[in-house]
């Protein structure tokens, strides 16, 4: 098989940083040694001189295609993972969709069929369970085994995706006793469908509303409700894209006192804010997501939650919908926005820009975007650092390069960036997966079914 | 120079585990490779089949022939640092003493001069400043750019040691200003003193009445009232030995609200408790140090911290003196009891035995005894990881050997063991100290004068 | 009118204790006087040498004829009031109950039925609403002007009394805009539905096993989704019967913040424990009541809260079953046991036993037991305290009396006593309700209707 | 004895309010009586109609003539408690202070001699200790029986009358063994004396500086410090002149854990803020006192902490110095500004005004001014409520005259008011101290020598 020989740059990990040259030999990492040590021929030689070389980022939640208010996330998992990979990304974790009901299984195939042979990097998958039950319940375990080892349960979406919180208490009773973990969207649903209603009826129909209604003390509230039930199940506790502040202190507080529970955020509750909800005109639609934006005074404890390990993660909650077309379906009515934004693309760039900003070191950043997530979902040792054995999924980095965001250079199927005109330093320049090269200084030379499905492992705690 | 292979091992760091060869060469790692994935030679080659290949420990709190109560701790650099390498450490950092009323350079002085050639393995200094005033202040920068980047300050032990809260902010302030880190001893030893006074007068002479008068809440008072004067100095905080769970809730207190605030704790607080204090006769001597033992239910909190981070180091504060001679100096009043445990050789297995025992994960087991105290002691990345061009300290531990802790077979000079009987599973194999052999799968092949003083850079944060 | 002097006695009020003659003119207070300072006459005197003379006690909380799973409360508005008086209470707040379906004013109607003409003491009613929509909405501001001021939602009892998120942030609204007051039974009843589920088909069926599902976690946390609803609504919130220390926590917290957050708890939790849940044949059935006694350990914080005023008021939730016919309806499924203690007679003792042994000061039992209740609910300044102008509503309790609690001398009508055989020094000795005796010396001269339905006015806060 | 008939006014105490004639006899208060329902006759009438009848204030916190920093305070008992009086207050608890290294006895002789013939009300003393030692200590039991309860300690002032950590605890054991309670000035001065240098030595020299260098944080470190002590003591702790929103939450934790900890704050904090240190020219000066005036954002804590009994008491910490010639001393170097405002004839007025504004109810306006300092320092029931058998110091007050404070008007013996120009709703009409008319429809005709040393009786808790 074709060997790959990276020269010249640092290597950066989760743990370290070291110059070092990075020998690929197929699929795998063979091996690194310290620069001039040894005579290494390959295949192909890449020159990392002044660059870093790190390990692909690990995108632990996006949702390619999914339906949603009546219509489909933009990106396919052809155009999001070719994104992602644009992006540093190698691997990502979407989310099957239990059809309401049906099977989970249902679910599970119906999200194999969409992604395979359409993905440019490899992929895996969590369920979101649409209905517990006694049937469901029982298809839990035989999910883990098939390397879906995660499941996801919604505390708002009443109607939708919602949970009661006894439907709640018996699949992380279930979790628990499979090694199965559980993954909570962190809002109080009833209550915020109320002020929905109200603000509507009020009037309050622009987009900024949609970030007023659902109130920060219910993201928090619904985030401390998840860790009491989980503490009654004794399972592990993940909860997905924290954006408030009260909520890290929810996080905070239990880790305090030792309990297994985790915490994501995601990028655009660390760049943007509630000002972006309020631009003028319909703009605010652009940045219409759940849990939403908040007023920008609450990104300071989300930085320092990264920073001592309150919150682990950093995903994307990757969900694009196009301004024109689908936003657009909210105008008069911010209850009809679809909920999300892109984002798989900038992740790793967006980080990078945090180390500079003197947020997180370099290797933090490497933690809550490569290895931390690999770890809490079953990916590590394969995915998320750089070490003999692992897959050759390597990014080259520049941290010198100055990029502008904008949907006009982005990969997204999306006709519209969050961060237009957002200038950044740092890019990717080269990334490989599984020892092959998706992105060769910046050109796209990868393809669709390269990626492959990856069972994960069940969870391990303390990881 | 020479080459050694190691072959067949478990690989683990503070942030991977994978299996890897590794090549030495020289005093440096030079590569990893995926098994049989390169055609090495060797000079020499270690099968490591079956053991794990971890970095060397870094001990950040040692006391080798520390003058303490008009007697010495009872090992010398030699014995002292011979033992390390036994226990699986190979780089220490004791603490050198300004004589007060005299310069922290003669204290210094005395110190390299007490080490040059007598060491095992490698060592560095902090700087125990018994007199801050003008010109200690001053002092400071100069050996920063020696590579003495950290300086102890007690706020126990009036009339020897203690520095009052003057003089601790004014060298905190100092600290900050050139990148030093200070770092606490917290008890409030003014009010621990009258304790110990109206203990005496009462009669509870015995070593149990050491414990009950230096109370948990003065050491948390300490530690709070540490952490707000790092506050208003803007500068971190590093607290030694910390041992009550209320010390804990303090440092946790600090670090939810993003103050860079770190802390040690030390096997002894984690696997022995107020009961040993309480041995009958006199053996409750062998355990008097300070922070004194605490009841067992401290424990949970400490392993709770070096789990969720809030706790990131694990030192030995080694500082032994014999039983007989030394200890006894305080029959009939625990007050003249030389403070200090024995410990260098046996962190290494008792954080072992913690992972076996579930409360932390290999990796962390890797990074609270190696690679945190590199990174918070400016000895990063040259120690505490196993990374091309990093130092070849590098250990070999069979974790299926089962040993039992003795006076009898241990190698610090004193004349019994804190863990006298405890028996563990783990044990240190072999042991190289830049590329040299030191521990030869259990044999002493090491000699005084191989270790080098390593002159340290400042502490970096975030890390 | 008729007037009474009550001499020799110790006033005690919430505030103060002072030696006075005390004056009563008709149906209220007429004046205080220094003991000799005034040559009162009257048309009886009562001596209260060495007695205290205090307000007669306000039972915020009780459940009159209650129909509870197919049976009724044992105690009628003629029998509970009777016993009330008996034990120092003259004024109790009884739920009425909206049947489910219909309107509020359909309950509150059939209550004033129950009540009017039939009690010994006054009486006002809170409000309980089983049904939440515009309708009822719309009926709270009417009940109000009416003196019907406060409305309970249950996060408990799914099917029977429950209300959603949604709809307790609806009447919350409604409330803090007409100045009701809402009151919550705090438990996650959706969450413990499925405990109890789970119990009973491993076998646990017995009445401990209501303490054990009935988890303190979900106690504490409603007690926070409750708060936090309530400042979503910007309402004040009254939480009753709270028993777990970690519920108390949620309350502190809330208060240390400065919300508008009230609690109650009840003798039972103070006095009572899950020991008494766990006695040996089908005896702990008579302390089935939810939220459920806990491990004494809870005791504390309950006693702390009342001291530092993070819980402002005791109650009884005076809801008795008979133990034979009643409580034995769960034989063998604790699910099926009527949930409720009698105690309505017993507040006012043991809380005086609880100055005794020093968890309270007397000025606190009154606060809690009497003025507290009265300001909360609009009573005061007619009921809860001894001041001229006020309802002369008064209790000579004799502070020296030794009594035994037991059902054989208790004039509840239930076949048990919650406190059989415990001794407590303190007992009512006399009573008057609005000028009239009631209990004289221990004997009942009262009579059916002289009690009054009072209309309450709105809560006001700072109070 | 002359009788006085009060007529027409609205009552309010710590815990009620009603409409009631209210007759003195001699020095005590005889009666109360519903409007009407009497026919007393007096020597004196005084129409309260439309007003309220009110305890006379007790101020826990003055420093008449108090020496400090080479001056003294500008008001004598004799102008100050003349003062009080126009103000509302009728009891002054004093500081008596110890000269340092001569007994306690030297300095109440010498505060005895001050106060006796001079005053217009009552007055007690606390005790300073400049000099904790076995001597001092020994007299503590002594004055504690001639009625001094109360000492104080200072964690400022270095040199002064600061005492260590190891005074402190002695103390607070001795307190807690005779029933004595230990109040502290809570400031780390040790610390705040390097910054006081270090500004000076920047140049910042003027008023403004004073409360920067003066860190909350180093309030709140005192603060916690001396309840860790407490607890080691296992004594009671009242804290004086809290400040600082951090402080008030060191004081919230306590008490959430039940410690016997109380917090006094002054209407400086309240109503006056870092803003008015920093005027232009000097006038800043007016407004140098320590714990120094925090920016306005700490009011709000404040306001919680009286609302919900973590703050317990409102003191004035009376302590004059003209700004001619006084204050003045400190120009060019705020630390040689003497500390202190004046005050006492204000607080009854500015607490009213926070009646009017919100922040307190009128009863709780009363408890923390008159019910609960009395309480606290073993003055109730004598003093602090108007009841058959208290003291007859009475006040009539006017809720809706409107004053405007200033120096030209009020009776104070300096030359400036803290709270010169503003507007405040309320006055006080009539003052009688022990019966005897001092104030009359605001014309004052009391007299030197009136006013009696109160021995204290001994704290008591739970209260």
């Amino acid at each position: 098989m074709a060997r790959t020989l990276i020269t010249g740059g640092l290597v950066v990990t989760a743990s370290d940083e070291f110059h070092a040259e990075v020998l690929l030999d197929g699929e795998r990492i063979a091996a690194l040694a310290a620069p001039g040590s040894q005579d290494w021929t390959a295949d192909r030689v890449i020159d990392a001189a002044g660059k870093y070389v790190i390990p692909g980022g690990v995108d632990a939640h996006t949702h390619m295609e999914l339906p949603f208010g009546g219509t489909f996330a933009s990106d396919t998992f052809e155009t999001g993972t070719r994104a992602a990979a644009w992006g540093g990304t190698t691997t990502i974790v979407d989310f099957a969709v239990q059809p309401k009901g049906e099977a989970l299984r249902v679910g599970l195939d119906a999200w194999h069929a969409k992604a395979d042979g359409n993905c440019a990097i490899d992929y895996a998958f969590h369920m979101i369970m649409s209905d517990v039950n006694e049937s469901t319940l029982r298809e839990m375990p035989g999910l883990v085994e098939q390397g879906v080892t995660s499941f996801k349960l919604f505390m708002a979406y009443p109607g939708v995706f919602y949970s009661d919180d006894g439907q709640i208490l018996r699949a992380m009773q279930q979790a628990g006793d499979t090694g199965g973990l559980i993954m909570t969207h962190a809002e109080n649903g009833i209550a915020i469908d109320v002020l929905v209603e109200q603000a509507l009826a009020r009037g309050d129909t622009d987009p900024r509303h949609h970030g007023e209604v659902r109130r920060a003390l219910l993201e928090a509230e619904a985030t401390h409700r998840a860790i009491q039930l989980a503490r009654v199940a004794e399972a592990p506790l993940y909860v997905v894209h924290v954006s408030a502040e009260e909520a890290v202190a929810e996080l905070t507080a239990a880790r305090d006192q030792g309990l297994p529970v985790f915490g994501e955020t995601c990028p655009q509750y660390l760049f943007l804010s509630a000002d972006n909800l309020a631009e003028p005109g319909f703009e605010g639609a652009k940045y219409v997501c759940s849990t939403p934006l908040r007023p920008k005074e609450h990104q300071a404890a989300l930085w320092r939650g990264l920073r001592t390990d309150d919150l682990q993660v950093v995903s994307t909650d990757h969900c694009p919908f196009c301004f024109t077309g689908q936003k657009e379906l909210g105008r008069g009515d911010f209850s009809k926005i679809p909920n999300g934004l892109p984002g798989v693309e900038n992740r790793m760039d967006l980080l990078h820009q945090a180390v500079l900003d003197g947020h997180i070191s370099r290797r933090r950043w490497i933690e809550i975007a490569c290895a931390a997530p690999a770890r809490m979902f079953g990916l590590h040792p394969r995915k998320g650092t750089i070490a003999p054995g692992a897959d050759a999924d390597v990014v080259i980095y520049d941290p010198h390069a100055v990029q502008t965001l904008s949907a006009e250079t982005h990969h997204m199927n999306v006709d519209y960036s969050a961060y237009e005109g957002r200038t950044v330093t740092g890019q990717v320049e080269t990334v490989l997966s599984r020892g092959e090269v998706v992105i060769d200084r910046r050109t796209y030379v990868g393809r669709a079914g390269h990626g492959r499905f990856v069972p994960r492992a069940t969870f391990q705690y303390p990881g």
